[in-house]
């Protein structure tokens, strides 16, 4: 937890930081639990009530929930770095000298063929990670193009890294570069790739996001974070 | 569930299906609500309670899910398509004149830049619509190249249709394209996809999934579904 949090954001962030890990251990056994049809009932059952339970109360889509930062691109339910979020692993990524790096070792919800990292989930965290490399070379976009190379399968249960780093930056459009390797040889490659991200012009960040809102109601807009404008990121 | 499938199973395979309902449910409300700090953590108490009760009893990594299905290449944990994955909308992909299609509807665990779907998804659900369009044309293969062209952003909460068909056929390497498209617009791309996938070598496939075993303990590897032996599919 930052140091300038307020209390009150430290403790929403401890539960919801805890609740992120209960949901995502749960999802973990549930697919690969082997217990009968009672038991996956029984289980279901205490998933509905858990969910009464935190649906007395939501935001709106429009609405940015209360912990996300405008300033230190904290975003806690992001399906890849979200601490918050079931989907995530979720991706700690770190500033590097020249770029950002990642570690994870992802388990039996994230498989495609038997014993493998889906092909689709390595371009899901590789988006995120060469996002996040522009971003903290001072640039915001949206992903324009992303070509992925399958060198060799990713294996689940195995250290990965993952590196990505600004290859170039013309105007309003940034290419990134960046790869998913085995922690133990993180100059091999096992997939590569290769994207562009758009910062779109002003008339367009207000048509995409003139809906938006921090949680106390003001408007909020992604910008790039060098902006002196309040805003969000994004992948 | 299909006319094939022995009681037990399709008991089984309803339980499943409830057990991924409810789960799902619960990691959308998780990432939306806006109770406090007690609330979350009751809700995580709850979660580890039933994570605690499917723990019991799991499979192993190389083992297969009893509910896996070779033949009618079912994989009920997939995380795009499994009906019993937490992580999956899940798309249902279905065949139609020259190639497979899928409605979706993707709610906030999927966001990424504020009321749309991430990038990184876009690819993911991608991924594995482009590889069931090889399927559905009786091929197999792993990811090997996945470009995508990002026109426009996806929204969350309305209806998308996905679309994918085999563009070339040459020995091990299949080329496939494929779209993401609202429902109402099905013919303006919001993201194209063209991949790549190559079914790997007999010594490779044997050294990729030398472990692999059905849930009774029988050798199962992944195959063309017009190949006689064994497999499974995989993205």
């Amino acid at each position: 937890v930052a140091t300038d949090d307020t209390g009150d954001q430290a403790e929403l962030l401890a539960a919801v930081t805890e609740l992120g890990a209960a949901l995502r251990e749960l999802v973990a056994v549930s697919v690969t639990t082997t217990v009968g049809p009672a038991e996956l009932r029984a289980a279901a059952a205490q998933a509905r009530e858990a969910a009464a339970g935190l649906g007395v109360s939501r935001r709106s889509r429009d609405q940015l929930p209360v912990l996300d930062d405008p300033v230190r691109f904290r975003r806690v339910y992001n399906p890849v770095s979200g601490i918050g979020s079931a989907v995530a692993p979720p991706l700690v990524i770190r500033r590097v000298d020249g770029g950002v790096e990642a570690e994870a070792t992802l388990g039996p919800p994230y498989e495609g063929s038997p014993s493998y990292v889906h092909g689709g989930m390595s371009a899901l965290l590789l988006d995120q990670v060469l996002s996040a490399a522009a971003h903290s070379a001072g640039l915001w976009g949206m992903t324009g193009r992303l070509e992925l190379d399958y060198r060799r399968p990713v294996p689940l249960e195995t250290a990965l890294l993952l590196r990505a780093a600004v290859a170039d930056s013309r105007g309003r459009r940034v290419t990134v570069a960046g790869s998913i390797a085995l922690a133990e040889a993180p100059d091999h490659a096992l997939v590569q790739a290769r994207g562009m991200w758009v910062a779109p012009r002003p008339e367009r960040v207000e048509e995409y996001f003139s809906a938006i809102t921090d949680a106390s109601g003001r408007p909020s807009r992604p910008h790039r974070p060098d902006d002196t404008a309040a805003g969000v990121d994004g992948a």
